[in-house]
């Protein structure tokens, strides 16, 4: 029986017209389709009056039954200002041992040509301290209205093949790093 | 007549039982005492429910009235997860032209021995995209709940010259920037 | 009397075949016809052996007569796996103070599609402890090779208006920060 | 019979009069003390004229030899203004596969009191474009003079149990990827 694999989406930003939602929904569809279990974890629905670590919040029990179970996490941020989503991070904060010694991939999103790569990068610091592993492989979607339309179609092909190199990297980390701990 | 130099201190955390808050009042009362115009900005009073650069928000106006009078901004962050604090990000990502050609200079606190460097290192990227100067000089407060009492005596006598020559080149800047931005 | 301004360019690859030459040339053009006095300082004049910060190698003191008569810097770096130049942190680090309080304008140069944006966010942080002001106008160069053409050609018309854009905030800087200095 | 895990030490700087080298004699013996097959890589013994990834250089040839038997990396290296040493930079840059899928630790070193945090916070977006695991645990040597005395005795005795840490650490990585590998 094949093992199953558990890596949830998150989408890491609750801005009014955020668009980074269509980047979110393409790669949990490719999730889906490469055979892994997976769901959305909507930043919307974890936010937070203030940095918060203690556990204790609702919000914080929640997402840890989600994180403990996962065998790996994909993020998909917006860049804004070179950093990161304040949202994103309030969430990620609350918890700390439930990201131990599992693999992250990052899809940056961004409106204009880079893609959120600098976010990416300052994402990727924050998750080692979660005693995370940042994969190489990243999903870059630059001018994201243009190239995922509102219906969720993606104009650039290359985009499923990209998707799979990076699920491929992904959970190659996951397994390793599941039946390590095992 | 001396020139009103105008630089607020912005406490960047909003978490319960921030520690943060003594080092923010100790850099208060250094920039009076320098005779700067200055007040705190606590991010408490800014929390907002998601990243949002409209400018309509009651939130993003009362800052926009702040930040627009200032010459310069001092920071006052925790490092949370070798990142900054979410509430921050999405107070100052809230604001844009407001910050250009101001300088900023950055005060890392922490629990442990680096006193939130990494943090800082992060903060002073996203500051340039503001079109902010970040100064060389910087604060750090490691260890902060021996470093400074309940009661904000600062155990350390050096912080006072520090915060001195701290504060000497953040007004260098501001005073730099102002007269060639008039 | 107009005043001279005086901004060299620093090409920070010594490489075989580095592409960020055609880039580097390209600036220099832009700021000779914006009127700075200029000049290509050229990371493989200044190959040393080792880290020297002793200021009595030959190559720093001709490093040091040239920055510290320079009102600011323009450095045209590639990205090697997401970092800077090993030789061009050797050489910018035989000096301290001759940086001092003087503006720096990076230009990115990748053969891929993110132009080396990676490298200047760690350069910046690099030059922010050299008591420079990194600029928040950039040039990124990617995909140099068909950007811009072996005889120097550059095919996308818009590099010119965004050298300007690039030049005026370096230039401003330049100014406000000398002018303060005097 | 046991399996036999290869770490060697990288030493990052070639810097004369570099105190680094008492940190990375330091992780050397923990390392064999520990019972890995380990040796000192020596950036001195590594030193090129320019970037160079061709692959074709004696120096990136004798590189590679060691970097694909090895089942991981140990670097340990100073700060120099806030970046990593050029010398390191361009030994890395000179290969690229003999890196993927090993996991690297990072030691820093400093003479102030902050022990290199900032050069291994590059370091380490630098070792993902590697397809390293750059792990969460770390050790820093800040004050290194005094930390570390000439005849190489450690001052603070927790660095023993320190080290032990980092090394489960890194093995265990080593071994979870090793063994994924095959």
């Amino acid at each position: 029986m094949a093992e199953i694999i558990n890596i949830p989406v998150i989408l890491a930003t609750a801005r009014k017209g955020r668009s980074s939602e269509k980047a979110a929904n393409f790669m949990l569809e490719q999730a889906k389709a490469y055979g892994l279990e997976t769901e959305l974890i909507d930043v919307r629905d974890y936010r937070i009056e203030a940095t918060d670590n203690s556990g204790n919040l609702p919000e914080a029990q929640r997402l840890s039954s989600k994180i403990s179970r996962a065998d790996g996490l994909i993020i998909v941020s917006p860049e804004y200002n070179h950093g990161y989503p304040g949202e994103l991070k309030m969430m990620l904060d609350m918890l700390y041992e439930e990201y131990f010694k599992k693999p992250v991939g990052f899809c940056g999103v961004s409106s204009g040509i880079f893609g959120g790569v600098r976010g990416v990068e300052q994402l990727r610091q924050v998750s080692i301290e979660f005693h995370m592993v940042p994969i190489r492989e990243a999903m870059y979607f630059p001018q994201i209205d243009s190239l995922i339309k509102d219906d969720g179609r993606v104009t650039d092909k290359d985009y499923h093949d990209r998707a799979k190199k990076f699920l491929d990297e992904l959970v190659w980390y996951a397994k390793a790093l599941k039946q390590h701990r095992d």
